[in-house]
């Protein structure tokens, strides 16, 4: 049979077609008018994004970029900091303060496990000293999201900032920056915001340029200062990623257009409809607080996880991504983010059926099909 | 949600992102070596398809102009022919007949009903005036197929020819040219060769060529005479559909690196998840022979069969075509034709479930997709 791959991972993402088309533009160059009125537009539709007033820097690197930017600009070495680390990209945090000399205490969390608020509250309350509160919105690793609302309360009656890993989780989940009281958030290109990886995204609040104006940690491609220097010149500092910056507005004005309320609707049906699925077939959730941006879940017993996740890989050609070490085998992870459509779900979870038939996992093909599509049906719009 | 479309039709297909892009290669003139190379080598993978040593003619038109090319060449005013008419496609044969001056027997049949070869050969035997016997591969309006192995046993007892329409079928369901004894085959781009509308195929065996010789039908742009002296030069007569046949050429590599055998069990496989589908439905299909392009399924009684055709498109944006007139509203068309993939049979399921279900009709979920999942999954590879 002809193979058709289909890209069911927490990024990169599915891209609409007249995205993709736009890489294929004819290049301009980065110092014209006709770049500046790009990469300002593009400016715009991610503060729209972002929920908020203050400016929103592109950084041409990966999301890891933002993060880092985010260390190296708000910190100085020996700064207190405080990490909330229930995954890969929560450890991420304390290994960016680690490089700088930041002094970061880590919150451990088992991976899918919750952070309430109050927890944070009472950690803050006992280290008066702690200056940022690193994040994560949607931990990527675990298909967790956590309570930033919760969080924004509680960092801003303290002279604490909040920063959030906003990379996989913005766009697809709410945190609207001003009014939950965020400092700042990264993003990423490739993932609810629909073009491939390269480019990476940082606003900060008032509250946190004040960091920045007193961080003492080494940076130079990552300066946020330099980069508010230029966008007021309508440019960056250095060459940006000016095919990505294009395809990045066009997808921009597919997402204005569809309104972002809708943009969060859609993920959490897809979000639905793939744990009605799973759960129909027995198999069980790893998040406490399962997000709208890719479904974590269990590898049932007696069946081999990584086998599970290559068979959905190699043979239906289902990219969806397998448990990160140290969990490699223990749980799989469906994403349901960006570009997708209901079809892609269905095809996900038929992919799945067909597979845990494959390894012998006692299966009633169409059962997870039967339970995503009524709930499909019944909000397609 | 976001709305993926889905190309459910018998043409055009989808189409491989690599086929699509290559129509964005630099255009380059036609009457030059780097050109002719391109179009030498299209011809070669277009003979290995059609399963000929002939040589075959690129037409710069859709496929209905390859069937007056093949009438215009083959015939004379007054020439006495046979139409075997059993949709809009083999209609078509008598209406190009007739814009010819062209005396033909028109063979009506039901939609979706057999015509045996015996009944061919006694037809012959009555009329053995008879020069050219037109027929149909793959009937698209009505998703029948037909023995034209058989035909070609029996006209190749005759002096007469055998030309078949194999424009929706060629490449899909088996009908090797020379094996076959079959003299004229017409083809065209959109159908499993999966590139877009614009260009026809035609080859001609040596008792094919003889009619040509002595055709009296006014032609010129089709003119196959014409167009071999200037294949003779590596070349055509006129300005050919340069970025199509570009595009061809790469969509040939990928039937050639697949091999001819397997994308027809790639054919039957779609088509028998499809038909294991929609009969696990309790629908019934239309056709005597059912074909491997499309499955054509009777629209089950009250439901209304344009409105199913609408919502299946304008809702789930899962395009299926209808049934044309006079047959409208009973019964409707799943195409499993060019690059698709067991997922898209899946897709066209799951939207015709639901479909059923906005309409009121008792439709147990997942029915369909275990039904196909089952084939699918014994025969992936």
């Amino acid at each position: 049979m002809f193979k058709k791959s289909y890209l069911l991972s927490p990024g990169p993402t599915p891209i609409p077609a007249g995205v993709l088309a736009a890489a294929a533009e004819p290049i301009i160059h980065h110092r014209t008018a006709e770049f500046s009125k790009i990469f300002m537009e593009t400016t715009e539709g991610l503060k729209y994004v972002f929920g908020t007033k203050e400016d929103v820097y592109i950084l041409t690197s990966s999301g890891t970029g933002g993060m880092e930017a985010s260390v190296a600009n708000l910190c100085s070495p020996g700064d207190q900091v405080l990490t909330i680390n229930a995954g890969k990209f929560g450890e991420r945090w304390g290994h960016l303060c680690k490089a700088y000399g930041v002094v970061y205490k880590d919150i451990v969390l088992p991976w899918g496990q919750n952070y309430p608020k109050e927890s944070l509250e009472a950690e803050l309350k006992a280290n008066p000293a702690i200056k940022v509160v690193f994040a994560t919105l949607s931990e990527t690793s675990a298909g967790q999201i956590f309570d930033i609302q919760g969080f924004g309360e509680v960092v801003s009656k303290t002279p604490a900032i909040l920063v959030v890993d906003g990379i996989s989780g913005l766009g697809a989940t709410p945190c609207p920056m001003d009014e939950w009281n965020v400092d700042v958030i990264v993003a990423g290109s490739q993932k609810s915001l629909m073009i491939p990886p390269g480019l990476a995204y940082v606003a900060l609040s008032p509250k946190a340029w004040k960091l920045v104006e007193i961080s003492k940690c080494p940076k130079f491609y990552f300066d946020l200062k330099k980069a508010r220097q230029t966008l007021e010149k309508q440019t960056t500092p250095w060459t940006p990623g000016i095919t990505l910056i294009i395809q990045q507005r066009k997808a921009l004005e597919i997402i204005r257009e569809m309104g972002l309320e809708k943009l969060m609707t859609h993920h959490r049906l897809l979000a639905e409809a793939t744990r009605a699925g799973v759960q129909a077939l027995g198999l069980e959730l790893l998040a406490e607080i399962p997000g709208n941006i890719l479904t974590a879940v269990k590898t049932p017993a007696g069946i081999d996880g990584s086998k599970l996740v290559k068979i959905m890989q190699n043979k239906y050609l289902a990219y969806i991504a397998g448990a990160q070490d140290p969990e490699k085998g223990k749980f799989f992870r469906i994403a349901h983010l960006g570009y997708m459509g209901g079809f892609d779900v269905i095809t996900a979870l038929t992919a799945l059926e067909m597979t845990l038939a494959d390894l012998g996992y006692q299966v009633e093909p169409g059962v997870a099909v039967k339970a995503a599509e009524l709930i499909l049906r019944e909000n397609w719009i």
